[in-house]
């Protein structure tokens, strides 16, 4: 699971997760070398477009609570109601085109591990946001700071998963107010991989800019996006004062906005894909065209979470065809815009990480690996729509997570790839087990799962019957175990601690 | 899960498995509105194909045990030694583009399941070939005829499969010369789809076709295709007498085979993926143009199924990475050859059906989906590498081929489909539950799993904690509780019986 090599433990599982593990080359980041799909034509994409425009004109978008935003939408030529923003068709467009950039590098600390977003790159990122965590002894139950720190450490110990995330979980042992300087502290201190900052009130978003000025030096961070953040919208069509209030700290300190439309079709858009993803570009059109408002050339990712619903129960449902459907088609229109995109992961509505955990997840993951998605948050651990981080999942996704690098490197067509010469040699009836062109692509030909029980039934048996999920519990154990933190300048180290111990000390104990 | 509105039984799972009952039409085979994916470009494929040529040419492919199959291809212009066939450059293409059919029909006794094989077409067909069945309660066990009865009716209640398969598990509590009689005759009792014959010897061969006689009517079959049978390849590069005397059979009698060399990569083609398809080209290209010197005109259609294979143990893999490129590139050459492709299914090397069956099997299912695949052979029920035929997992994966129907439906742009008067009639910060258009649509807007448990976690553990596997084995115990046969003739299934006894009495016992 780790390609860092660290002594083995004893035990049967242990040699089993040992024989596993995959000699896979550590990548700060996916290129891909095979096209992506689309379901939708030009005509098609054009159509969505030019509704997406009309709602922006004609309906228009809610900037609450955010007196500046309105009078820079008011500067920019938009029609202001109260605080409805209506936008003259092509208006979002032309100052998203003229100055947001097309993909830009999100460094990280380890500059090896400094992440390029947009084109043709895949960035993957864990789960994000959910208050519980689950795994097989203890069950469901509140996260920690503790659970935070475990999910970060696996993070960093995968070779595929590239970024730390954001709010991997909520630590609810935490006081609210201050757990924002925990979270971004721990993302810094047990990662060097890039990581997400807080966005629940401007403050926090101006807290993780200071700590980030602290890691990386303030002139550097005045130069370079160090930070990716996730702003919301309020579907249908509402940015909402928080997270306006967030976005314009980060577009400001040129750090990094995902924003994104977070829609449950149905009922926060209409029950149908060409409905959805109209309201989707539009309302992500309204946040990017803000962020470059705020600042001309802040990075922005166009961000979608789109999933149907339970027309029973109105619940969310995930891995569905129609999601994939809208998924396809906002990718498109993020590269015909020139941003990159963000959507994806392994999202699901069970409650265990079970076959509809697997189903559901892979149905996601595998249509974001050939929409093309340039930044995917909640690749791994989702569980429960986003209400549970699983420990067990995180292992199986993390899984999944590398079989996308390895669709993505393509076919190889050289001579080796050809392997004409070993079907030469081997000839009719014969097999290829021992022939020389086998032998020396043995170690990178297939991906090796670590999850994966390919071995026969009776082997299966006399190893325990263990389920999918009892691997991954092995497997995450371990991983603990072995972490090693990365080095960091003791000096460094204090600087942050004491920014956060001025910052806490700051609040009132009442705000708990 | 069935379509067929019956009543229903009591008790709470009855109740939640018949509000899950999804009111999907049901359609004789599904035909695409979006495009099929690929990952080389013109140049990749050509790659191949000239490197297919090359291999046929060079290497030759192997007619084992058939003088007749020699001659036929000694006097096709092919270059003979010992058993070895050397195919120049060209003829194989040439002898299928001439005359093999780009897409056909293949009759059902209901004309309204007759499937149309090819073009932008897609038939589902359950799994095949399984020795074992497993379900929750009663394990892992010999299959039997009973099984095989259970799973006819399975694959006939669902409106997500088209096909009735062929050998969907093995029934080893008959004796092996007399059980393709019984199989048969089930597929034509139990169901009215379309179904597979038998091809373990060339006289069971025949007695398929003459069963169909009976069924159809000598005439009907000698003009029509009702029946289509797998003739695998012994990979590399070898026909073997049992499969060559079978495809004789089919091919004079104008019924199609599905030319599929079953391929486990690194064992029985190269370690890699351009390798693998070069040698499954030259070997379905053999095995398609032999069916053409046959008979010309005998519909074929082109088969692949590749696994990857693990370095360790020499296992196959499934649902990783290598295999989907190759499907791709594999689907891909079928159409510019301009013969349906078959490919995909549920496949998975997990024990059980728990997550790693499931991640397996919609890491094929949806790439299958998106290659064009037009015959999934597969579809339901697949575990333990084939090995074994699951109840449980036929239930989940039938729930995935519903929703291969509704991706593959592509998406509405009419204007019902754009929403625009919904989003202006809702606006900003509102909800669309209780708007016009979502009523309207509510029936048909999203995909409705049976199996998927998408209520609140509370709601769940209310409901017994059930995981995926549970709820399936509710729902496959109610469609047989539910299943009403098919209507048929009396006189048409004495003389099925009739024609059956009379083949059965002229084995000697012994030959049990």
């Amino acid at each position: 699971m780790t390609d860092r090599g660290r002594k083995r433990g004893g035990g049967r599982a242990a040699r089993q997760a040992s024989l596993n593990t995959p000699e896979t080359q550590s990548v700060p980041y996916i290129t891909r070398k095979v096209p992506v799909y689309e379901v939708l034509d030009e005509e098609g994409l054009a159509l969505i477009e030019a509704n997406a425009e009309t709602i922006l004109q004609e309906v228009g978008v809610e900037f609450r609570g955010d007196a500046e935003a309105l009078e820079l939408w008011k500067d920019a030529g938009a029609d202001i109601n109260g605080e409805r923003v209506r936008i003259p068709k092509g208006l979002c467009k032309k100052l998203i085109q003229q100055s947001a950039p097309a993909e830009f590098t999100q460094h990280a600390r380890n500059p090896a591990r400094s992440v390029r977003i947009g084109g043709k790159n895949m960035v993957l990122a864990p789960a994000y946001g959910s208050p519980f965590v689950r795994d097989l002894e203890k069950g469901r139950r509140y996260a920690t700071i503790d659970d935070f720190r475990n999910f970060v450490k696996l993070a960093y110990s995968t070779p595929f998963l590239h970024h730390s995330g954001g709010t991997i979980c909520e630590p609810v042992d935490l006081p609210v107010n201050k757990r924002h300087l925990d979270m971004v502290y721990t993302h810094m201190r047990y990662s060097d991989k890039p990581f997400m900052g807080s966005v629940t009130a401007p403050e926090r978003a101006q807290d993780t800019v200071d700590m980030a000025k602290v890691l990386f030096g303030e002139e550097f961070v005045r130069d370079n996006t160090v930070i990716t953040s996730l702003i919301n919208a309020n579907s249908p069509l509402v940015w909402d004062a928080t997270m306006i209030g967030a976005l314009k700290v980060y577009a400001r300190n040129n750090q990094a906005c995902v924003v994104s439309p977070f829609c449950i079709a149905g009922a926060m858009s209409p029950v149908t894909v060409a409905g959805t993803a109209a309201q989707l570009y539009a309302e992500a059109l309204s946040g990017m065209a803000f962020a470059q408002l705020v600042r001309p050339g802040a990075p922005v990712i166009f961000g979608t979470f789109s999933s149907s619903m339970s027309m029973q129960s109105g619940a969310p449902t995930f891995g569905t065809p129609e999601p994939q459907l809208v998924l396809y088609i906002v990718a498109a229109l993020a590269r015909r815009l020139g941003v990159p995109f963000r959507s994806g992961g392994g999202l699901n509505s069970a409650k265990i990480p079970d076959a509809q955990a697997a189903y559901e997840a892979a149905n996601t993951l595998q249509h974001a690996m050939l929409a093309g998605v340039n930044f995917m948050l909640h690749t791994a651990g989702w569980l429960e729509g986003g209400l549970s981080m699983s420990y067990e999942k995180f292992i199986m996704d993390i899984d999944q997570a590398g079989m996308i690098h390895s669709f993505l490197a393509g076919v190889d067509l050289s001579e080796n790839g050809q392997a004409l010469d070993a079907i030469r040699e081997v000839g009719p009836g014969k097999h290829f087990l021992g022939c020389e062109h086998t032998q020396n692509n043995f170690k990178t030909a297939f991906f090796r799962s670590s999850v994966a029980d390919n071995n026969s039934f009776e082997q299966w048996e006399a190893d325990g019957e263990l389920d999918s999920a009892q691997r991954a519990n092995i497997i995450w154990k371990k991983m603990l175990n072995e972490y090693e933190m990365p080095a960091m300048d003791p000096a460094l180290d204090e600087a942050l601690l004491a920014f956060i111990r001025q910052r806490k000390e700051s609040f009132p104990d009442a705000s708990y």
